[in-house]
């Protein structure tokens, strides 16, 4: 098994990154990692890194920064590691690709490679959240910003896959994000795929309409949005948790004498216990391979999270899943 | 200065409801309420009311439940609470009006009347919000799902009056809502939109695109986006509070013992204090008069303050300054 890493990708690259990779490896015998970047910077990374055998080295000259624009930095630096790491998995050089550079970036290089599954329209990213019932899937967080009903049709099954498979859900219920529960609530968008999963085989799984404030309860196991508002929630998610976690500490703390240092370690554990960044990555599902998209600030923990689930996913032939179930349950025929 | 109150709205109507009148006449000597609802239902609990004079009963037979249909609610009950404020508001014999019903009825009822503010292509209702910097507005949050660019222009500039008016900001920022900070992210929407801000004469208060991160950090004083991003915004936000509110008191209550206590209640205060539903409701901003639209769970203290909301949005004559401001920075033109 072995995964590309975009060396270069992260607001803290390419040292965290790499560090990443090396506990990743010591972690799993089976598990090689091929690092994607700059080998002057890289190299010296791994200089005392136990299982150097199982640690590759792609050079390339090329980083796309984090807040460049997507198209126009892939199109001007062709030998940027994103694109590196697309071209090694189109060349089946390895089963994996994991970044946690420029997001965009990151999709926009899959989608010029055009590398979908068989049957799949568009991919979607799909990240995982957490909830008081333990982590649901949340698909699209923004492969896709103007999709159509039959994608998040599909992003439906391919979630349900996800979490019937990584969240061992034997039967994951799906909701639609909008803004109401009745099944005329909504834009045409949230209407027309309400009424396509109604009339699908995923029908039994299918609860309808959620509303914002039901992901976090975990009432359903997967929901399905558009890239534009499933980006939108998983930052605003982010932030809320950063501001609820920053009044605490401020209030709380002040509140206290004896037990106060007591306090300060609970909410300190309970914040690296959910910290958003640290869930190992999001892959984007429709990909023929696997391909984990990590937030920028991702530190070694996250990284090292993220190869392991790029090998489990890879493992689980998720992918065979994809097209088997996406040719049992075709939405309603249309244009694409 | 007289407000009606939908009596028969919201999730334990009517009690609380017209106990938050008989606090909000309290507070404010120059306030009359109108309570609209049935009469054998409210006037039971007027009985040992104080300021009876300025507790005013508008007599109807009929109610909109929290999950009926809004349009086939409306339409086979011509005689509900909802439709009988805004007639009363339509009649000028109410300078606002509040309800906690049924949030789509309320909008529909005012979109029936079509009782827009000169120069307002759609009213948007503005939601206020923490931040850890104080309150900012995001607008709209559900009133219109699927809006034009020079409705979401038309935001901005409503959002920014009551910004630099209610939340005392005199020269406040304008966000709008998006995947990514660059100009060219996000759907066609988005990009038309930034487009639209940029060449008109609020482009000084416009810092450009905003991610879901940066609402409760409070950069911005004024959040752009269309009700339905919006509307999942601000309920995710409330079920995150609640998950990491829930998620503290377990952890943490559990990690004390002398000072578990004082620590619940410093807890039971924040949550006091960001209770989501106690902020006095939103303004459907873009209507001829004052209307306010309050959380379906809202109880007393969210009523009373829903009251002094609306008194003073009156009083503060917003609607004048939106007519103006509107007629001073018209979007560029466009077929409706």
């Amino acid at each position: 098994m072995i995964i590309a890493l975009d060396a270069m990708g992260g607001d803290h690259a390419p040292g965290p990154i790499v560090a990443g990779a090396v506990h990743a490896v010591a972690a799993d015998p089976q598990l090689s990692v091929m690092l994607v970047g700059d080998q002057s910077q890289v190299e010296p990374l791994l200089e005392r890194a136990a299982h150097r055998d199982r640690l590759h080295l792609f050079h390339c000259t090329q980083a796309v920064g984090m807040e460049e624009s997507p198209v126009v930095a892939l199109r001007k630096k062709p030998d940027n590691s994103i694109s590196r790491c697309w071209q090694l998995l189109a060349q089946q050089k390895v089963e994996g690709i994991v970044s946690a550079g420029n997001t965009g970036a990151m999709v926009a290089g899959g989608l010029f490679l055009k590398r979908y599954l068989k049957n799949v329209r568009r991919p979607g990213i799909a990240a995982v959240m957490p909830t008081v019932k333990g982590p649901c899937v949340l698909i699209d967080v923004g492969a896709n910003v103007s999709p159509k009903p039959e994608h998040l049709f599909q992003y439906g099954v391919m979630g349900s896959i996800f979490a019937r498979h990584i969240l061992q859900r034997p039967q994951p219920k799906i909701g639609l994000m909008n803004v109401g529960s009745e099944e005329a609530k909504g834009h045409d968008l949230a209407k027309e795929t309400n009424a396509l999963f109604n009339a699908s085989t995923l029908r039994s799984q299918f609860v309808g309409n959620v509303e914002g404030r039901d992901i976090h309860r975990g009432d359903v196991d997967v929901v399905v949005c558009d890239g534009f508002v499933g980006n939108v929630v998983l930052k605003t998610s982010e932030g809320v948790f950063d501001f609820t976690m920053k009044m605490v500490f401020r209030e709380l703390l002040a509140s206290l004498d004896a037990e106060r240092d007591k306090a300060k370690l609970a909410l300190e554990a309970l914040i690296h216990r959910y910290d958003y960044s640290a869930f190992g990555g999001a892959p984007l599902l429709g990909i023929d391979g696997v391909c984990i998209i990590c937030h920028g600030s991702s530190g070694e923990r996250a990284i090292t999270n993220a190869l392991a689930v790029a090998a489990s996913y890879a493992r689980a032939h998720l992918n065979e899943l994809i097209v088997k179930e996406l040719e049992a349950s075709p939405p309603a025929a249309s244009e694409e």
